[in-house]
């Protein structure tokens, strides 16, 4: 875990990444953001640090992934900021294009994934994972890495990237890291800076009711209608919280349980909004 | 042309794939088909042979271009034949894999393309094309060829795929080969082989509108509707031949024009039913 610290290296261009690609040592681990890092990325960059020769961490906003033009606005940018972070974590090269090197003109291609992608945040935000799997498909093909590192946070998002990569026979193996929280449980998110003070104080609520659902079901409750509705007391109890969605789903293709037996994985998961900020969590069960 | 004879290695499975391609001799020339094979086929491979230094052809009906059942089913297969002509034309693999070694269980990702992919055969056969972008872009990505060929006569095909290509960032490049034709004028195609005797002495109808287009074009025209009307003046007086439809579009957008200006590249095509076969054929200006 203690690499020796070398010079990170930002490239913007598709020419000076080939370039900088060109024979660095293998296995090569990529960390693809959107900026605005925080501590789970850095957890993200140092699993990737310790399983591979090489490191590369993506820092690119895709406007594709964003359902409302405004939402790509404001979304927080600090590319200084971003780049200390990824020298202090030791990442050997940063790609940081424009848009326009992602998508050149008359860009029109589109690759989206079936059922999995369907509901939850699939649902809630349509064209969202359009976005990211065809974002995700192209920084795969140009960077050719050996490993790749998500957060568990967006777990939906994972199911939907390792089924791309499976189907298109990409063969960049997608891992999975462990959602990293505040010690009062929030859920690290480059979207908690637009929190209000009241909605920063309120906002652990996700989590309370994410535990609440794990305590019903640890309590011996196979009824996933009942898990559900332990998470929904927890969330209607907090007035700044507006619930969005509370699911207890197959941990695999997302489909809502009827029931969550023992043996088989399941999501809980919910998306809640703070004034204009949404925010979203899960648990995994068992 | 005349490739020393090498033995030609079948191969039915992704691994055996793999192991094959490993370490093989660079420039790899892909020539992607759904077999029953033609002297078209022969020109792609002759040509893929000529300039790499690896060849690999792929035999693949693929069932998710077919917007109709009845069309997969009825699509003529003969692989002892198929893997005749490879080896006549020295080509070092074949891969013909079963549907679910394309396709495994649970397989559920689309790769569509946006306007180019939308008019003509776009339209006269929903899904199609979004089969095609999702079976090259599998082919593309498990072979790595460094060039892919393909026939002109399947212009809007090779658009299609040369965009998605570019923009999922695949480096194998997309090279069109020029249509083969009967002395009559027909267009080489698989589905020939489905004409009764009259509708095969009808077909050349296709070529000959196609040439009367040209021909008013050539001798001044420049109204894209006259140019039209030429080609289905000829479609028209031929009893067994039922036109879907006649276009003078843009040669890269395939947008329908209003005027054909001599320096811009227009296409001409047209797609014509003979009994339960539809036949395409089209014509490049200049």
């Amino acid at each position: 875990m203690t690499a020796t610290k070398r010079a990170t290296t930002v490239l913007h261009t598709r020419a000076e990444l080939r370039a900088a690609l060109q024979g660095t040592e293998r296995p090569l681990g990529l960390v693809p953001t959107m900026g605005w890092l925080h501590e789970g990325h850095r957890t993200l960059m140092a699993r990737a640090r310790a399983e591979n020769a090489t490191t590369i961490a993506t820092i690119f906003v895709n406007p594709r992934q964003f359902n409302e033009a405004a939402d790509y606005q404001r979304y927080p940018r600090n590319e200084a900021r971003d780049l200390a972070i990824c020298a202090d974590e030791a990442i050997d090269f940063v790609f940081a294009p424009a848009v326009e090197e992602i998508y050149p003109p008359g860009f029109d291609t589109t690759v989206s994934v079936g059922a999995v992608a369907r509901p939850l945040e699939g649902a809630a935000r349509p064209g969202h994972f359009e976005g990211v799997a065809t974002v995700v498909a192209i920084l795969f093909e140009l960077i050719g890495a050996d490993r790749s590192y998500f957060g568990q946070k967006d777990a939906q998002q994972v199911l939907v990237i390792r089924q791309m990569a499976r189907d298109l026979a990409i063969p960049t193996e997608v891992i999975a890291c462990p959602t990293v929280r505040q010690p009062d449980g929030l859920a690290l998110s480059s979207r908690n800076v637009h929190l209000a003070p009241d909605e920063r104080a309120a906002a652990p609520v996700l989590r309370r009711a994410l535990l609440a659902g794990r305590a019903r079901w640890e309590s011996g409750e196979r009824s996933a209608a009942a898990v559900r509705e332990a998470m929904w007391e927890v969330l209607t109890a907090e007035p700044l919280a507006i619930p969005a969605y509370v699911s207890v789903a197959d941990g695999r293709t997302l489909t809502e349980l009827d029931r969550v037996i023992d043996d088989d994985p399941a999501l809980l998961s919910l998306a809640v909004r703070f004034g204009a900020t949404r925010l979203i969590d899960n648990e995994p069960l068992p």
